[in-house]
């Protein structure tokens, strides 16, 4: 069997591996992750998620002695064997003897915890439901940490109401959703919310952008509110593991799906980049390139 | 050496219990728990303390297999060789097998933790000092879960400004402080932040405006500002831990200390309680009401 799971170097299957009371992660919730997806053995845009924890751990004053590119080969190691859809989950917490307070030192280790789970390969076409839910959490949206409860909770309604995902707002405008960035097209234009504590700085999100802007699609990073979403042509739920999915229903009733032509246009540059960056040629490619070497 | 830790029915030192991988507090924040404090085998205001776990665990739609008495039964176990004051915590996580997934199934289980921690006696007469820090927290401060990073940050900025707490606000209204609940005394009234989603039920809180009725002193449940806290005549912060202490410093400048006799009635009162539920003279009452059974 292979191992799916990796704890500060220790290497096995998810049953065999614990983590220690010194962690913080079990008590204050004292860690940052990030996740990417892949197949083929290939981490998809792996740079930018293992860039993006840097990030999250430095918000937090977490300091890990590993560095990116150390990291990087761990992830790629752990992955090599994975032909299937993966999904990669990789978190750093703080670590500290000692009682339990809610201080840490300035010695404070830093724990690596990694798992790696199947996952149904990203669905580029099947429309997705959404259901709306007041945005609770708090103003720190912009790192990743695992103070995910508030997005639990919304998940969970979300599932209890058959729906995929809940859309949060504040007020009335939307933020993003509790786990993925959303965004909706209007008379060819793209709205999402900007960037700042309220929102992930997402990584479909990103490509989204780009992806509009490669095509000529006018982007307008402003908060949008439930009634323009409500109006909206187009309703885009950006992730990392959804890569990019339309949405037509929102709390049970139909939405959007009116402007299929540019939708397409936004969801299959993703999914083509997805594609070609984890396309089982990879291997190949890889031989191809040896008599150069 | 005696066991501090326990975990599922395991028992033993900090370093001998680990916590699987099937634990979602790891990584989803997936808990709530609560903490008391004791001495001589007793532990302070143990029902209130189980009561608030109960509903915390309520509240995020986790339903612990295990009943208040038989809880309270393995705190007690735990405790009873504890003469010297210690920290007692425990909590209830979702646990669940599978992949990482927001959403929990129906018949997710719950693990129970619990750790004891020696800690200096609460004190009774020295004051301490505080900084403000805006409150970034999200919108289930009632609910005690271990999604607990703002407070982790605000608490680390309150000791690198030497300063035993953060009084948080929310623009000019102060909410609580980082872990402690905070009220203060203006011309014989005593103010705090009503019940709500911004601060925890706290049980010291409950006991200081227990006391304040009990001596007369009117209790007005009412956000107060920063403006009103720089210019208070007392300012008290109560947790379980500290029970209670006046404030003396606030962001480097001296504050309240004007107002002793009222501060003093409020303190007493909470530390005598106390003295008198965990007095080393328990086991030789147990002794004296022997002959009568």
């Amino acid at each position: 069997m292979r191992a799916d799971t990796y704890f500060n170097g220790r290497i096995g299957s998810r049953r065999e591996i614990a983590v220690p009371l010194s962690d913080r992660a079990i008590y204050f919730g004292d860690a940052v992750y990030d996740a990417a997806i892949g197949r083929n053995g290939a981490v998809f845009l792996l740079a930018e998620h293992v860039d993006r924890l840097y990030r999250s751990a430095e918000r937090i004053d977490l300091h890990p002695r590993i560095g990116k590119t150390a990291l990087c080969r761990i992830l790629c190691e752990m992955t090599k064997g994975w032909e299937e859809p993966f999904f990669l989950y990789f978190q750093f917490s703080r670590s500290e003897t000692g009682a339990r307070a809610h201080t840490y030192s300035e010695e404070a280790g830093c724990h690596l915890l990694i798992l790696i789970d199947r996952m149904p390969p990203p669905c580029r076409n099947a429309p997705i439901s959404l259901i709306t839910a007041e945005d609770l959490r708090y103003a720190y949206c912009d790192i990743k940490t695992v103070n995910l409860l508030p997005a639990v909770l919304a998940s969970k309604r979300a599932e209890r109401a058959k729906a995929e995902e809940a859309v949060l707002h504040r007020g009335a405008k939307v933020t993003e959703c509790a786990h993925s960035n959303i965004a909706i097209l209007k008379d060819g234009v793209l709205y999402t919310h900007p960037l700042g504590p309220r929102i992930l700085d997402g990584i479909s999100r990103r490509h989204l952008l780009s992806a509009a802007r490669a095509a000529d699609i006018p982007v307008k990073e402003r908060a949008f509110t439930l009634s323009e979403l409500w109006g909206a042509d187009e309703i885009l739920v950006t992730s990392a593991s959804k890569i990019c999915r339309r949405a037509r229903l929102l709390n049970g009733k139909s939405v959007a799906m009116r402007d299929e032509g540019l939708a397409s246009i936004l969801c299959n540059a993703m999914f083509d980049e997805w594609e070609r960056a984890t396309a089982a040629s990879e291997g190949t490619s890889a031989e191809e390139e040896k008599p150069k070497g």
